[in-house]
């Protein structure tokens, strides 16, 4: 946690509970007309168009299980916070408007640090027009947690469900996968370098990408954008936050059916193929396990082809198949190779 | 944590996160049309009525900090964190329709304590028809963690804020204040007792009812139709969270306002009287500052009086003043007394 190792250091209890959030809320405008009542009541309150629904997401993130404040910087970590909840709406092909962020921090940490996880907070705010609209700050007896949700908005024909991918469906992808576990295991690398000689300097010229999807990732709200824009609506859709091969199962679960993914397809960054060689892995493996890359995996109708095959930021990566034929991975040899779900679950014993 | 000493202990592990997710939340129906799409994709989907607008609230609950489990049984843990948060949609005049929960749990705890956790949430949604609508389930480095959204609607001329008390409306309360934290001076001492002598059985017989107010308290959301039915708008209203002198200033912070409250006036059960004999405090003292009653504190229009006269469920307590005046108690002796907000804080340093 290198933030406390500043010289200022102001104890949080000096502001007492609504100073607090007075304090690290005040500078947060509001950008959204629907927004009637933002901080400062029993709850806040929002009038969407009469022509919308209510998309609503939520994610509690710990400390030791979520992230680890030895390679993340707290601004990050506020900014991250945010985005994998905005990804959340966009998966549903809607727009976020409003989140409520509580946040529980033990005494070891000073109002500075609260601070920086508020600038991260509202950085994500500014770049995607978010209304902050509630939540509530207190004390942890041990540790940081930070819970957010996410509230956004769509027509009730644009909202796009996990379960409406139809056989011969193209599956696509919106951007390159495995970057963000990529990212992970270089600082994670480093934490353990760091950890044996303090006064290593780590060079992570040649990891800017990988580590930068991993500290501050993008939510794709630019492709809800980008559909509206090209009248394309998904079949069916997810956010790849557990890994490729565990969102696969989710869309083919929920839409009863199969799918081929083609190795060759899979659109993977340079600095994640050469992550990938330093540690012996295979590319593919992030890709399809890492998860936290927070793109979209999404099904199209064929008849939308013609419409995207000249979009660079729809990848297409397969075709949906019937449900007997399973969850497969074609690997550049032709083989049919059936995916395990090997998506990261907090409570899997390593 | 008694719940732990059972036999049956089944590792959460076992499951796996979406299999958990499924069996604790497979059995809570959908009471509310307005639900359209509940538990099971990357965000909920509402559709509220088109002249209704939305409410959102959240709270983060974390051990040690908000609840000790050393007294307080993990289904009542559940039961209560729900019904916090209904309380913040009821102080708006709103009725909640909707919850997100998202839990985090050391491996220390069993499948069963979830379970528990699951069947007081469950029982606090099937008491107020709420829906649980999304949420998620993860480990934790220590301690439990639960946060919970709340989602609610009314019409836009019936939701009341802290804003609008004005002078000469009457100060009024919708039940017992002190009971709960009374409760908790009994709770407290029995663990203290348990703790020297492990054999001590305690009789609690005399104190159901300040025991029931910490353990099981109830959100007001009856008050909210009782206000319907007979046709009352509150100038302004707050939940009784962090005890009545602390709300009081809210209330006349946001309203730009002063009060007198009469210390003859403040609704006190005769336990809570007892518990305060007991340890030595005058009852004004819980009942001023105890908090966590969920009780609503609200203003009327004087001439809403002929209305609420001769209802039960409404008590006077006092009347909005200009805000030079302050904000007051008068004693039984006729003094005016300045009330300091003495309401919970969890940074406070004790």
């Amino acid at each position: 946690m290198p933030e406390n190792t500043e010289p200022k250091r102001t104890e949080i209890s000096a502001l007492g509970e609504f100073g607090l959030i007075d304090h690290l809320t005040s500078e947060f405008p509001i950008h959204h007309e629907a927004t009637k009542k933002a901080i400062g009541d029993d709850a806040a309150v929002i009038e969407f168009p009469k022509d919308e629904q209510t998309l609503i997401s939520t994610d509690l993130l710990l400390e030791g299980i979520h992230f680890d404040l030895s390679w993340m910087p707290l601004s990050h970590l506020g900014y991250k916070a945010v985005i994998v909840n905005l990804s959340d709406i966009a998966a549903m092909n809607a727009i976020p408007r409003q989140i409520l962020v509580s946040i529980g921090v033990s005494n070891r940490f000073p109002l500075e640090a609260l601070e920086e996880i508020y600038t991260g907070i509202r950085a994500a705010c500014e770049q995607y027009k978010i209304d902050l609209i509630g939540g509530d700050t207190s004390s942890s007896a041990a540790g940081l947690a930070i819970s957010i949700t996410v509230i956004g908005s769509a027509k009730n024909d644009d909202i796009v469900y996990r379960s409406g991918a139809k056989e011969n469906d193209l599956v696509c992808v919106s951007g390159d996968l495995g970057s963000a576990y990529s990212g992970l295991l270089i600082l994670q690398r480093e934490k353990k370098t760091f950890e044996a000689n303090p006064n290593f300097q780590p060079d992570l010229d040649n990891y800017e990408v990988v580590i930068g999807s991993q500290l501050k990732p993008k939510a794709r709200v630019d492709m809800v954008e980008l559909f509206k824009e090209k009248k394309i609506t998904p079949t069916s859709m997810i956010d790849i936050s557990d890994g490729l091969a565990s969102e696969l199962f989710h869309i083919c679960k929920n839409s009863d059916c199969g799918c081929s993914i083609y190795e060759e397809k899979l659109p993977i960054d340079i600095q994640t193929a050469q992550v990938a060689e330093e540690f012996e892995i295979t590319p593919v493996m992030p890709a399809l396990n890492g998860g936290e890359d927070y793109e979209l995996l999404f099904t199209l109708s064929l008849d939308d082809y013609e419409k995207v095959k000249e979009l660079h930021q729809i990848i297409i990566i397969g075709h949906i198949s019937d449900k007997k034929d399973g969850i497969n991975l074609i690997n550049k040899a032709g083989q049919s190779i059936p995916l395990k779900a090997q998506g990261w679950d907090s409570f899997r014993k390593e």
